[in-house]
């Protein structure tokens, strides 16, 4: 065994707690990158821990999550959203002072809101380990550590969205985390990213959502590429996308209430056989659609 | 030259108006299978002709419809919407007696109402050739001769949509057509015909324009697959999209009423955190969009 010079690793131990499809690209993105010393998964089951060894997204897996996260520099939780409250104020008993906890839920201010550093670092029970909140806005309608992929990351968006009197150089050490996994990082307040995320994201989701319920079944035989793309994301899981139309209820219904506006203009456009405005209505469309490609 | 049995062709000149995407795929398809002697593309730009030509779309060209037109026993409108019934109606005074007209058009009504056959035949002045309209469900956001396909229409349905008292032999000639290029046929009224594409292709695209329409500037870099897939058809022909959103108003206007109810009714839901029907609405979307494939 040659003993050179070892440049060290960013994180020494990531903790990922659930390894599933992001987590289990976290985990991918970090080894193939060979940013992380160890990289734990910790989860409920066994069997799919051993699975994401075998694929290579962690380095060694356990149920346990007092033990697994107890020499963590850094841990990642990718639980669904309902979840990742518990899980931090767990991590937060169990991980080293110093340590960063961030997650990979899809809605931030609740949260966030739940899990303020400022009272956490006061509170005499808990360590002051940071909470910093992360969404890569990533994803696929497959779900699965075997769908992961250590590109997922690569030029995809991620939001960062500290709380105000988080250390300078633990945001940093997050937004670079990111970096690192080759994405394009923003940072927003909670808030701010919740509106965003509504209107790019959610409302689409909602929309494809609708779309596909109404279509009476006579029809579907005759659906082509129109309809299969506009109602694509509607094939994603159920219950990740209660969690969260629900979290984020307010900024969703915000937006589909300015949707609605949108496509009552352009009924009444139509009624008045208003080519005009129809025409201003699909070049606007267009335009904001051939900005980002595909 | 060998001369042998040779196969009669089902066409022996199939004239083509308007030899650009879909027109193109018509002459491609038609020769990839050797179902017509002649491919006589008919447009305005000699330029353009010849390039079908080499591609192979058509085996000649003219700018000259009355010309095009004189010895087919099949004429392919190809033309976009609002110059279909012209185009028809000029075909009906140069081509054969019993020629068979088609067209390509998204909306049929309009279109089929104008061309109404009884009336045409008793006219004194119009040979009695038949306009039996069709849709093939197919295309692409591409548009031009370059990007037609001979397989353009494998696999997908074409609407047929004759008219009360046609005769059986004549409609069974148009759906022989497609079937021969490889799509599935279906027969419906030209008023079904609408209201079913008004739900699955006319009320997707208004959805997509209007959702890529309303989404802020600042948002769109942190855009990922949904937004990407529920906008994607709103990058489609401005023009194109004017004609089709307007000839068919009536029925995309009852569309998008019912749209904007769903949409109403999962906002309510959302706003009493009324987590049933939030589920209900993901999983009856979820089920249809399973139903039909990628």
């Amino acid at each position: 065994m040659v003993k050179g010079i070892m440049a060290a690793k960013p994180w020494n131990t990531v903790a990922i707690i659930g390894v599933g499809l992001l987590g289990g690209s976290v985990g991918l993105a970090l080894h193939a990158r060979s940013l992380a010393g160890r990289i734990v998964g910790i989860g409920r089951n066994a069997d799919r821990l051993r699975k994401a060894k075998k694929l290579g997204a962690v380095t060694e897996g356990t149920t346990n999550l007092a033990q697994g996260v107890k020499d963590a520099d850094l841990v990642v939780v990718c639980t669904p959203i309902d979840d990742v409250v518990r899980q931090v104020r767990d991590v937060r008993q169990h991980c080293p002072i110093g340590a960063i906890i961030t997650d990979v839920a899809s809605t931030k201010t609740s949260i966030v809101t739940a899990l303020d550093n400022h009272s956490a670092a006061s509170s005499a029970k808990i360590a002051p380990a940071f909470f910093i909140g992360s969404h890569p806005i990533a994803g696929s309608d497959k779900t699965g550590v075997e769908n992961s992929r250590a590109d997922m990351f690569v030029d995809r968006a991620v939001v960062v969205t500290p709380q105000t009197g988080d250390p300078k150089p633990k945001v940093a050490a997050i937004e670079k985390l990111w970096k690192s996994l080759g994405a394009r990082v923003f940072r927003m307040t909670p808030r701010e990213h919740d509106e965003a995320v509504a209107a790019i994201s959610h409302l689409p989701h909602a929309i494809a959502s609708v779309l596909a319920a109404m279509t009476p079944a006579k029809y579907l035989p005759l659906v082509a590429g129109g309809w299969l793309d506009t109602t694509r994301v509607a094939a994603g899981d159920v219950d990740l996308w209660r969690q969260i139309l629900l979290d984020n209820r307010l900024a969703v219904a915000q937006s589909m209430h300015e949707f609605t506006v949108g496509i009552q203009a352009l009924r009444n456009a139509l009624a008045k056989k208003d080519s005009d405005e129809v025409v201003r209505v699909l070049q606007a469309g267009k335009k904001n659609r051939d900005a980002v490609g595909n």
